[in-house]
């Protein structure tokens, strides 16, 4: 009998991870039903000690390291094997959601709690990990506690970024009570797991409660620059115009089309795009804008790069203008490990959930994981695929059906004992 | 023998002109050759002082009206008859050059000192007008003091403007010793010219030194606002999104397709577009953006405005966005007076000048004056059609051949007397 079939009988308290959800987001509630508890402010330090206590009282052992992330040990009945971990974030963005983060650090307490109770021992060590600052709305870089874990970032660069009141996060550690003195990224890790709202709105719309995520897209990003001529908008007959903002519209056309022509992973994007000098009777002589391209291959996604800067070179020939374009960040894409994805595949299939294929877009602490440990996601539906905002809802009985894929895939890989 | 027989004999002192514009650029120079003489300020005070001591040398005879707008007069053989008037503005952009407005005055400032010398009597008499804050830089509205003479906004409203320190113009004018006594508006006008430079490349493109402007474009400015749905630049699929900014791109080629379908008069211009909200990683939910649409003639404007409305509908309803659009402000085209255009027309064969028809698409005192007296203006070319810029230039043979139309302008309306 595998491990699954022992263990898929069991389940989590649905209702228990709903209530924590809810008494954790009573910290730093805003009007409109969502959260505003930024990364070491006193509320994400409340945030902090709430669930260090639930932690404590599922029987966890704390270890807190020098960024501030919280460890939460469960001894298995080999403690020289690498623990198989779980996590997320408690930080949330400054008109953030009650699940984005939450739900994954949640997730992983209610499988400590229900483990606890049923008096279940596993082989290999669990931890359950809150990650400090993912967000990145306070300080950067986004997903800091993961990435100094990781290697992504120093320690000093995470410790020495400010916000901008100028506040670092060293001192703010230290404010808050979790400036740690354990060594960063030394404990070894068996696997890591992420339960995480998708922040989409693909399994909204293919109807699926379960999606295992497969990787996470690469990402490009760019600063554009058009440059063309200012002029005053009466005077100026339009054959003799170079017209940048007119140049910057094809632009964006060619972003969406080569995204569009890549289905179903391919993203392009420009989300932010500055219009100089700004004046309703002057033809714009400079526009700047942001390009974000996406693909899971990276072949894929460097023929998009390719094609968008022979479209561009070829946009800005025809309307006498110069584009400037700067690759200014590049993440690779990260395939997630495919025996742990197969867990939860087989848990949600062997549950009768109803499941998908999927990748992230996103960026989460698991993609920094992933990039050197064994890792895998766990996505369910959020309400119209919005999150970052107050309106950000779920299911408690999605929430509670990817709480249980959680609980299998751990068990599977830690393996229960005896 | 008609006058302009006999006057297009005399000519301007073309070297005097470009010392006068050059001294009177000499407050409030700018490090890259430009000028900053707002309104209103103590350097526009200055200015004013220099230009008025220069009208009374040349025998003029000092008006001020309550929004400041200076009248210097030139007493002709018959004061019954309506003053044939000519001017412009000293007043400049933050950062302008050194002929817009300025050409006008000293141009009238030119002809003025030219009959004197040559000891010149016209029947009609003649007035060199400085128009008060015509570009609107520091109090708004723009086209102040023309405004009020032509009763387009009320004595009250310009007096009341205030700038963004708080200070309002009956304040400033008082400041400056120019809160003159006379009603605004009540001086009979026989004409007004106005010489300027085309502030468009035109007339450089043509290979012509005169313009003569047969009227300005009709403009309508518009506020437009498309709303999408902002989402996550990575979790969301293509399919699924609505991209504000993209449906805004097809709106921004619309304008301009619009415009550039009726040549050569037809203008259209987004100067003005903000993304919201502005996040390189999120799908733009909305945008807004202004339209400048251009024309001479009223019904064509009128289809430009309609079929804009058409293809924007079109354009909401294929990418499931709402687009908003609302008329902001109407200005129609303003026809100049056939009789006068004629007078610059036939100045310019006279003397040999390359001539064209050219319509104004930026806004004049001139503009304000042709919707209630005899107007016309006389443009030359500047370099690169380049204005309201410290670069801004123009050339002296190009500056002195149109004061000499001006003069015989001038002269043909107000008819060499004895």
């Amino acid at each position: 009998m595998s491990t699954l079939e022992t263990t898929h009988s069991i389940a989590v308290n649905g209702e228990r991870l709903w209530q924590s959800l809810m008494d954790l987001a009573r910290i730093g509630a805003t009007p409109k039903g969502g959260n505003a508890r930024l990364a070491l402010t006193a509320l994400d330090g409340q945030g902090r000690d709430l669930v260090v206590g639930w932690m404590k009282d599922a029987g966890l052992e704390i270890h807190v390291d020098q960024v501030g992330n919280i460890f939460g040990r469960r001894a298995g009945s080999n403690n020289d094997l690498p623990p198989v971990m779980t996590g997320s974030h408690i930080d949330t963005q400054p008109t953030g959601g009650k699940f984005d983060g939450c739900y994954g650090v949640m997730a992983g307490l209610e499988v400590m709690r229900t483990l606890q109770e049923r008096g279940i021992q596993t082989e290999a060590p669990l931890e359950l990990i809150i990650w400090t600052n993912e967000e990145g709305s306070r300080f950067l870089p986004v997903m800091m506690g993961s990435g100094v874990f990781t290697g992504r970032f120093t320690l000093q660069e995470a410790l020495q970024a400010r916000d901008t009141e100028g506040l670092c996060v060293a001192d703010e550690l230290k404010a808050i009570g979790y400036a740690g003195s354990e060594p960063v990224g030394e404990r070894p890790v068996g696997a890591y797991f992420e339960a995480h709202i998708e922040q989409g709105p693909v399994l909204e719309a293919e109807d699926k409660i379960i999606g295992a995520v497969t990787g996470s897209l690469g990402v490009r990003w760019y600063e554009a620059t058009v440059t063309g001529m200012e002029m005053h908008a009466g005077p100026t007959p339009m054959p003799v115009r170079k017209d940048a903002l007119l140049a910057a519209a094809e632009l964006v056309q060619s972003v969406v089309r080569i995204a569009r022509d890549n289905p179903p992973q391919g993203r392009g994007t420009v989300g932010v795009l500055n219009v100089y000098p700004a004046s309703r009777n002057v033809v714009p002589g400079r526009v700047d804008f942001t390009v974000d391209l996406r693909h899971i291959d990276p072949a894929t996604l460097e023929a998009m790069d390719q094609r968008m800067r022979s479209e561009f070179a070829e946009v800005a020939q025809r309307h006498g203008v110069q584009v400037q374009l700067e690759q200014v960040q590049y993440n690779a894409p990260t395939p997630f490990e495919p025996a742990l994805i197969d867990m939860v595949r087989q848990s949600a299939a062997r549950r009768g959930l109803s499941m998908m294929d999927i990748t992230t877009g996103a960026g989460h602490d698991a993609v920094h994981m992933a990039m050197v440990h064994p890792t895998a996601m766990i996505f369910v539906p959020c309400k119209d695929g919005v999150s970052h905002n107050e309106i950000e809802d779920a299911q408690p009985a999605h929430l509670e059906a990817g709480c249980n894929v959680l609980l299998d895939a751990m068990l599977a890989r830690a393996v229960v004992a005896g």
